[in-house]
């Protein structure tokens, strides 16, 4: 049951075709989940989609409307199924274009290289009005922000540094804490002490994980919260049961 | 850009808080992806959500107004937080209770170890009215097909397992067919052929994935479609254009 804290929360929207044809396994989306719960945001949803730009439209404004903060990956190369730019600046109606900050970044980048900033590339600079770049200390090509749609690159690399440069940026709320019980008993077993403990601690999240291990199949017990008494004392509880 | 066939399309969801949360790396989604590409069929999106009731419901009627098939992972276990079934029902208005066939199922399983059915395993007998029920070789206790949503464990042993009876019971499309193209040079450079190349085959689907290995960076373009004789010819009319 997730834990309803009063902490900002969350969405992803992981873009791109390769993803839902199984040929790339995303990671983006695990990578952020770990590093919100660090920061006490909650992610509530993750959708993966194809590069459609109604499809794209449509997923920001329908998780915009629910959620405070919505992270993007994939969609901002210099290619013609790179639109996650453009339809997020459709999506939330704010006019884009080329923009000197962004393109002086560029031309910095590939002057230094020999490369020529075509007009392919020059695309990467397209930048929705009002929005606040996002460094890609590997790339050069940006993210944004945009009110609180934060847009950054699919390549794991390049999504997990703008986000380690985003991430102080955002407020935070009260980390979420964990422990978790390791029991070498069948969830069957286990599920009715989890039931009662779930009800005498409703601020908690209660989750179990069975595992089967060099032959021993038992349960991975997780209480998560942000009062660390309240889970210590919820653990001490089942613990006590379970010996009983 | 997504190829739009004829080929049936389908939803992912998968529900679990301990995705959301990070503790857990879904991979039930890459394994359903590429196998539901082989088998022609179009995975146009994937959702991950928490194990909350409303959330679920929602997520079902709004997945299956949009798609042929609607694919489920995780929340059937024997716990307070294995809700998917319920949900599922609910959002189908189709009553559930314990079935006499899965709890035969059951029986069996525990009988043979010695371990008792008690009530939170017999939870995992609660099948909708009229729904087929899912083999799982693994631990018995059954997923469900009802009409076009097919619920699955979350463990990914037991996921896959089911999925390997379920796919053959489900019309399929003409396989999705692909050839790829390794191109040492950045995506900037093979964006404008690139973009000509979708242009001059708007039944194909082309993209490209930048790479950097020992050194090197390129591209790798990837071809899709259904029809391999033009994938063939697209591939050929690109590899000149690179070389010219």
């Amino acid at each position: 049951m997730t834990e309803r804290t009063s902490n900002p929360t969350a969405a992803m929207l992981v873009i791109g075709d390769e993803i839902l044809s199984g040929r790339t396994r995303d990671s983006n989306m695990n990578h952020l989940a770990r590093e919100l719960t660090l920061r006490g945001i909650d992610l509530r949803e993750a959708r993966v989609i194809s590069d459609d730009h109604d499809a794209i439209v449509a997923a920001v404004r329908e998780l915009l409307a629910t959620h405070d903060h919505l992270f993007t990956s994939g969609g901002i190369g210099p290619t013609h199924d790179d639109i996650t730019a453009e339809a997020v600046a459709a999506a939330m109606e704010t006019p884009i274009d080329v923009r000197d900050d962004a393109r002086a970044i560029l031309a910095a980048h590939y002057e230094a290289r020999g490369v020529e900033l075509n007009a392919a590339r020059l695309r990467m600079a397209r930048i929705p009005d009002g929005a606040t770049l996002i460094d890609n200390p590997v790339s050069a090509a940006p993210g944004f922000s945009l009110r609180n749609v934060h847009v950054m690159a699919g390549v794991p690399r390049i999504f997990e540094a703008m986000l380690a440069g985003l991430l102080p940026t955002i407020p935070g709320g009260r980390p979420v804490l964990s422990q978790s019980l390791r029991v070498e008993r069948g969830e069957g077993d286990v599920a009715e002490p989890l039931s009662e403990l779930a009800r005498a601690h409703p601020t908690l999240a209660i989750g179990s994980y069975p595992f089967t291990e060099n032959g021993v199949s038992g349960t991975n017990v997780v209480i998560r919260g942000s009062d660390g008494a309240e889970i210590e004392a919820a653990l001490v509880q089942l613990s006590g049961w379970l010996e009983a």
